[in-house]
């Protein structure tokens, strides 16, 4: 059962404009960092939004191929504080210096390398899913994730991450201060719930759609990555080449297929 | 001399709307890695937009505290495609995985461990700076940010660090797709041109104030960070032992002074 954290957290403010200046209590989005154990042994550290951090650190583990397959996964607990120790049925695999920056650094991996690593170490070929989505259920994702954000309107601070199914329907959502934290957290969701590959699903998320973000998708079998915001040019070579449909500026009633058009339906 | 990337793309994109869709070209903003070497030891890997590469690697260098002193810079060079070779006077301190863990990951450093760092490294002590800034100035920052901005209309999808001075004048402009990033270039142009410590100066950034950034302006000697969105509670707490001044939700006429109050005039 993971833990609720503290995401929210008051303190004075001096709110100031042409009328003057007024102090007064406001509401922030609480930032912690978390460290990730595997057997014991620190692998990553990560400033999130507390939390779901089961969740976050088996995302996590599984998003950036340290746990090769979700079924190694024995089981995790919050072993202390803002730490996270995983428990493996295998041994952790051998990670160098050079591994760890690359899985840790803020884009997940890195470059040509990592996009063959993607490849090679996915289990999960998004590429033949044949879910379709129409544009009338499309269109309504983003509402719907903002409908489901507790926290979002009081904040201002918060990205938010949203697994649906073809019709629509809301599966699981998360937030956090990190984009990438958002998206790991439902990954560990469906370990923990033993769902993945998630197959026919499309994953919604407030902002950007980086490479890490369409990274982390393939590495969880999902098949389609909605963005509100812009793709970066290296998201779309990634989502090319692993052939998951990759849309952006989702707003309103209309947005931007940069992939994966097949699996569009009703435009 | 900072060689200038390619940072927006055209590629074909399909835009679907009530109406039916369409095909045509579209503008994505570039992402690309970058490996930062030190005398020929690659010591990170980021996804950056490319372009003032030099500045970005000198930044998190001196920023991340990995050169603690910015003196120590003999050069940097483009030594390869997406490769830069900074050369020091003096060796590099030895980097731990673990210390690599945390000054690669996308937070910077981690919690309570890399308060204490930031204030223990840190060759600069921004509280003693008797920078202020009037409203009227204050509030023209993000404006003139978007209005440098040669980029962001395009695609929609970078970041923006500009770095100005008491009166409102912009000293640097850097975009990149991380915004961490933005700000490691603005101060690696300041390391370029020896301008470290950036005492007097505003840091005003296009999104959030993270823990990350406020540690950046710290290292950088930065006294005040604006916003122009929100927060998090760490990012308040850091700057508030630090003596950094922190604006968020800068918009408009109006903002939130969450520490250092006393370097606003006017209101």
């Amino acid at each position: 059962m993971d833990r609720v954290g503290r995401v929210t957290q008051r303190r004075p403010v001096t709110r100031v404009d042409v009328a003057g200046s007024v102090t007064r209590p406001d509401t922030l989005a609480v930032e912690e960092p978390l460290e990730i154990r595997v057997d014991g042994t620190a692998v990553s550290v990560t400033m999130r939004t507390p939390g779901n951090d089961l969740d976050l650190a088996l995302g996590f583990l599984v998003t950036e191929a340290i746990v090769a397959n979700p079924s190694d996964v024995a089981g995790a607990v919050n072993c202390a504080d803002n730490v996270v120790d995983v428990s493996l049925r295998t041994p952790l695999p051998d990670l160098s210096p050079t591994r760890n920056f690359f899985t840790s650094s803020s884009c997940g991996m890195c470059g040509k390398a990592s996009i063959d690593a993607v490849r090679t170490t996915s289990p999960y070929d998004v590429s033949t899913d044949p879910l379709v989505v129409t544009r009338p259920v499309l269109t309504t994702l983003p509402g719907k994730l903002r409908d489901a954000q507790r926290v979002f309107d009081r904040t201002g601070g918060l990205h938010a991450a949203g697994l649906f199914d073809a019709r629509g329907e809301l599966l699981c959502l998360r937030e956090d201060v990190g984009r990438h934290n958002a998206v790991d957290k439902v990954v560990g969701w469906a370990v923990q719930d033993s769902r993945l590959p998630l197959a026919g699903t499309v994953l919604q998320v407030s902002g950007r759609a980086s490479f890490e973000l369409v990274q982390k998708a393939v590495m969880a079998g999902i098949p389609m990555l909605a963005a509100v915001s812009a793709p970066s040019s290296l998201a779309v070579e990634l989502a090319d080449e692993l052939g998951l449909t990759l849309v952006g500026f989702l707003r309103g009633e209309s947005f931007n297929v940069y992939t994966g058009g097949q699996r569009l339906a009703g435009h």
